[in-house]
């Protein structure tokens, strides 16, 4: 039952650099790219996501997100680009997804519920549309883990509280799913917040 | 009424670089970018999307595609990484949108349903639900047009046989719509094209 006056989840994103796998299964740290932070701001700002966290143990890389959002928050680019600047608002760094945890249970007195996600994941998943429901009738946060690389490994996906399925194409009309985290992440804050006001029930 | 044993609709998507406009409203030719090859070939393949097209007036630009799609399909790409090539299967490069409709027309004998879409599209769209079910129950092609820069320009938006309402944020919490054109078009897809297999009707 959705409680009209119960505010819904706040809903957090981290990108997660490490641990990953790469394409031979070993867990590696992949490198934060530009591209990402700008399609994940801005992505996580339409969907009105609370914040969307770079996740990285590597020093300098956390630097260079912090130097990027500095400079679309305080420097040029909020006066080249305000549409710009208001998306990197919201953006946060951390060390590793516990400190993510750590920092969402500090802000908000509670520990979120996780949420993994992965290309292959079929078993004890749940539906898209369960867990939207859950974030329109619950209060408290929710933190969608996504991998970069080959995703995000096994004890990541275990310590997780709940699991999306993977993101099929047309069912019985493909096997091929091979998408970019960017789209991954858009695909799937649609299916859990996105606007239905103009399609029936 | 869906004809189980009629074929779906073949779905084309063009990443239009011009005509487009700049942030100033002017008419532009944006620049191919790599990441936007790979993700739009990447989701394209995903979808099960006939072909996506890469439009550019600019030869230069058109030759760069191609090779970046050679390489990809016969070259060193194919051995590195033949998931990938796989996407870059279903890339097609034209100069113009006309270009992109005669090649269709010509190949399927028909010509394609031509579908806008822009962020601030609302006025006379039709509804993402009732585009599904039309693909789903129509032979025949549609072509989902995307601007680069700041979206297509009026004068092809009117030539559209259908437009696509801008994507929404979760209604009332939000008021922010400035994804990129890599998120949208896998939003876009997911909502026309995705499996509801693990959902209820």
């Amino acid at each position: 039952m959705i409680h009209e006056d119960a505010p819904p989840m706040h809903v957090h994103v981290a990108l997660v650099h490490h641990p990953v796998r790469n394409r031979h299964g070993e867990v590696i740290a992949t490198a934060v790219t530009n591209l990402d932070i700008h399609d994940l701001a801005r992505t996580g700002r339409t969907y009105d996501v609370h914040t969307t966290w770079m996740v990285t143990p590597l020093e300098q890389q956390r630097s260079l997100v912090e130097r990027i959002v500095g400079h679309w928050r305080k420097g040029e680019g909020q006066t080249y680009n305000p549409i710009r600047a208001e998306a990197f608002a919201r953006l946060g760094v951390a060390e590793n997804i516990e400190s993510v945890i750590e920092n969402i249970t500090e802000e908000s007195g509670k520990r979120p519920l996780v949420v993994g996600t992965g290309a292959a994941v079929q078993e004890n998943a749940i539906t898209y549309e369960a867990c939207r429901r859950q974030i329109a009738s619950s209060t408290g946060s929710l933190l969608i883990l996504f991998g970069t690389g080959w995703g995000l490994i096994d004890e990541v996906m275990d310590s997780c509280d709940l699991l999306l399925p993977g993101i099929e194409a047309v069912a019985g009309r493909n096997g091929y799913n091979h998408l970019s985290v960017r789209a991954a992440v858009a695909i799937i804050l649609d299916r859990l917040l996105g606007n239905r006001v103009h399609d029936p029930p």
